[in-house]
C-alpha cells in the first residue's frame, strides 16, 4: 500500500492503535507506523503495561524487516513520552533512531507529558506535527484522556430495555429482552474496560459472573461491587478467580476476611448518609489507574449513579418490543419541572442483530 | 437525464409519485414517466381523487412539449387500472396512445385491478413488465396497500418520549420532551395521513388542532376522536374547521346534535364493555377509504390500541434526555412471562435534529 497523505497514514496507525483496545490498561491504546519513501516499513501498538510502546515496537518491527527508519516519517496516534515511566522515553528512543519527521493525532493529556514529548524531538532537529485526526485519537483512550483531565474514570452504563423502556418484569424475569447479538456485542464493551461494575442488588438477583466470555481476551477486566453493608455471599460467582474490590459503607472484620479469603479486596468508602459515597470512589478508581469503568447494575445502583452525576455515558441496547408495565431503567425521583430533566446527546447509534444500540453521552 | 436501465427510470417514476404524498387520498400516490430514445419526454403524478390519475398526466405532458409517446416506454409505480372509477382506465388510454412497452413497479392490490391492467395491455400486444422497485412502491402506498388487502387502514402511532421512556411528567407537564425539528417532522407525517386519531383523554388535557402547520399542505388530514362516553366540548379546537368525526360508544341525541352543528360527524361503535369497538372502527375506517391513520394519543388509548392489535407501526421520537419517575409511554397490564411481550422490528432509524425518529413495524 503506497502512503499518500499524513491522514491516510493515521488513520492506519489508528488501526493499529485498536488492537490494543482489550490489553494495555492503565496505559492507553496507541499505534505507530513508520514511513518511508511511501511505503510502510514498520508498524506497531501499545502492549500490556510495562512492555515496549508503539514507537519502540515499530522500530523494532521495522529492524527486523532489515529497514532503515532514519529520515523516515513516525505516525504515533499519541504524543510520544517523554518520561521515565516503566519504559524509558519514547522521545529519546526516536531521536537515537534517527527518524525525520514525527507527527503525532493528538497531544498527550498526561501533565507529566503534555507537550514536551513533542518539544523534545523538535529541540533535536526533527520535524514535528500534530492534530491529524486528534478526535478520532482522543475517542480510542477515552478513559484514560477523562483519568488525566479530571483524575476520574470514563464510565460507560450498559442497560438493555424494550422500546417503551423496561429491563424486567415485576417479577425480576429479564432473560431476555435483547438479542443474542446484543448481548455478545455488550461482551466487547465490557473487554475494552478497566473494570466492570455493579450493585449488590444485581449480584443477590442474579448472581452474575460479569467477566468477558462472548468474546476472546488475554486480560478480564477488574470487576467491582458496591456493596454498602458487606452483604455479598462468599459463594456469589463475581468472586470466582479473585480479585474483585468490594466497595462499602461499613466495618464488618469478620465479614471482610471470609471476602479476603476468596480473593476480594475490601474499600470503604462510606458517605454522612451510611451508603457508598459515589463520587469519592470514582476519585478513588482515578488513583488506582481505572481509565474506563463499564457499568451492570439495576434500577437503583444505575438511578443513584446518574443522581450523582457520575455517568459520563449510556451504552443502551433497545429491543424491538413493547413490555408495558414493568421496571424501568433507572431510579430517580419524580421532577417538578421539565428544565431539571437530565441532557444527553447521541453519539452514535446502530442495529445489533435485531436490537438497536444506542451511545449517548451526558451534556 | 440519459435513462440507462428500466431501475433508473422507475426510481424517477417514484420520485414523481412522492409529489403526491398529501393530496391523492384515497387513491394512492403513483408516479409515471415516459421515456423514448432515452430521453425522458413526460412525466405526471397523480392528482387528488376524481382528477387524472398519473399516466394520463404523463401523456398530456409529452403532448405539451410536443412529443410523441407511440412507441414510447412507460413507467409506472403501480399497475395502470383497467376500470371505470372516476376516472376512465388508464390501460385504455395508454393502448389509445399507442405507447409500446409498459413497466410496472408493482401489480395493483386492488381486487378490481390486480394484474387485469397489465393483461389488457398484453393482450393489446404492447410489451409489459413489472416488479422493478417494487418494495420502494409498496411502502409508498402502505396505507393504500393494507386497505386494499385487508380492509383495514394502515395504522401509524406516533410517541415521543426520553430515553428512559417517558412521556410526560405526572403533574401532565410534557411540552417538550422533544425539539422542534422532531415536532416538524410529527406534521410531514400528519399531512400524509389520511387521518390522525386521538382520544378524549388528548383533548381534555391538551385541547390541540391536531391539524398540520408546519409543513405545507394544501389538505388537512381527518381528525378522529375516541370518545367512548361522548365528552368532548362543543369548544374544542379540534373541532374547528368541522369534518371532524367522533367515535362513541353511546348515545346521546342532544349532544350528538351540538356537535354536528360544530360540523362534526358521530360514528357510535360500541363494544360489549362500553367503549368503543376499535377492530370494528378500523374496519368502518377502510370501509370509508381512509389508507393511512396517524395515532397521536396518550398512555391509555395507545396503551388500548396496542393491546387491541391495531396497530402496525410506532413513530416513536426518542430525546436524548433522561426523566425519571413519570408517565410511560404505553398503558399495557404486567406479563408474567417475556415470551408474551408484543415484538416488533426496526424498520429505520434516523437522527431529527438531537433526537432520535425510529420506525418499528409490528411482527
Amino acid at each position: 500500500m503506497e502512503i499518500a497523505s499524513d491522514q491516510q497514514a493515521m488513520a492506519l496507525a489508528l488501526e493499529w492503535a485498536a488492537k490494543g483496545m482489550f490489553i494495555t490498561t492503565p496505559n492507553p491504546r496507541v499505534g505507530c507506523i513508520i514511513v518511508k519513501d511511501r511505503r510502510v516499513i514498520g508498524a506497531g501498538s501499545t502492549q500490556p503495561a510495562g512492555q515496549a510502546h508503539a514507537e519502540v515496537r515499530a522500530m523494532r518491527d521495522a529492524a527486523a524487516r532489515g529497514e532503515d527508519v532514519r529520515g523516515a516519517t513516525v505516525y504515533v496516534t499519541l504524543e510520544p513520552c517523554s518520561h521515565f515511566g516503566r519504559t524509558p522515553p519514547c522521545a529519546d528512543a526516536l531521536i537515537a533512531a534517527g527518524v525525520g519527521r514525527v507527527v503525532a493525532a493528538i497531544t498527550d493529556p498526561n501533565p507529566l507529558v503534555a507537550g514536551n514529548g513533542l518539544a523534545r524531538l523538535q529541540e533535536a532537529g526533527i520535524e514535528v506535527a500534530s492534530g491529524i485526526l486528534a478526535q478520532e485519537a482522543r475517542e480510542l483512550n477515552i478513559g484514560f484522556f477523562k483519568r488525566m483531565e479530571s483524575g476520574k474514570p470514563w464510565v460507560r452504563m450498559k442497560a438493555a430495555a424494550s422500546l417503551d423502556g423496561k429491563t424486567a418484569l415485576h417479577n425480576g424475569t429479564s432473560q431476555w429482552i435483547t438479542s443474542q447479538a446484543a448481548r455478545d456485542d455488550g461482551h466487547w464493551w465490557r473487554a475494552r474496560a478497566c473494570a466492570v461494575l455493579t450493585g449488590i442488588g444485581t449480584v443477590k438477583e442474579d448472581d452474575p459472573q460479569l467477566n468477558v466470555r462472548a468474546v476472546d481476551t488475554p486480560r478480564q477486566p477488574r470487576r467491582i461491587v458496591i456493596d454498602s453493608r458487606l452483604e455479598i455471599s462468599p459463594d456469589a460467582k463475581i468472586l470466582h478467580g479473585g480479585g474483585t474490590w468490594i466497595v462499602c459503607a461499613v466495618s464488618d472484620p469478620a465479614k471482610e476476611n471470609l471476602l479476603r479469603e476468596r480473593g476480594a479486596e475490601i474499600i470503604s468508602i462510606p458517605n454522612p448518609g451510611g451508603k457508598v459515597d459515589l463520587q469519592a470512589l470514582m476519585t478513588e478508581l482515578g488513583r488506582r489507574q481505572i481509565n474506563e469503568v463499564h457499568v451492570e447494575a439495576g434500577f437503583k445502583l444505575n438511578g443513584s449513579l446518574i443522581r450523582e452525576g457520575c455517568v459520563d455515558e449510556l451504552l443502551l441496547y433497545l429491543a424491538p418490543s413493547i413490555i408495558g408495565d414493568a421496571q424501568g431503567l433507572f431510579d430517580l425521583k419524580a421532577l417538578d419541572s421539565l428544565e431539571h430533566k437530565r441532557q444527553l446527546h447521541f453519539h452514535e447509534v446502530r442495529q445489533i442483530g435485531p436490537d438497536l444500540r444506542i451511545l449517548a453521552r451526558f451534556d
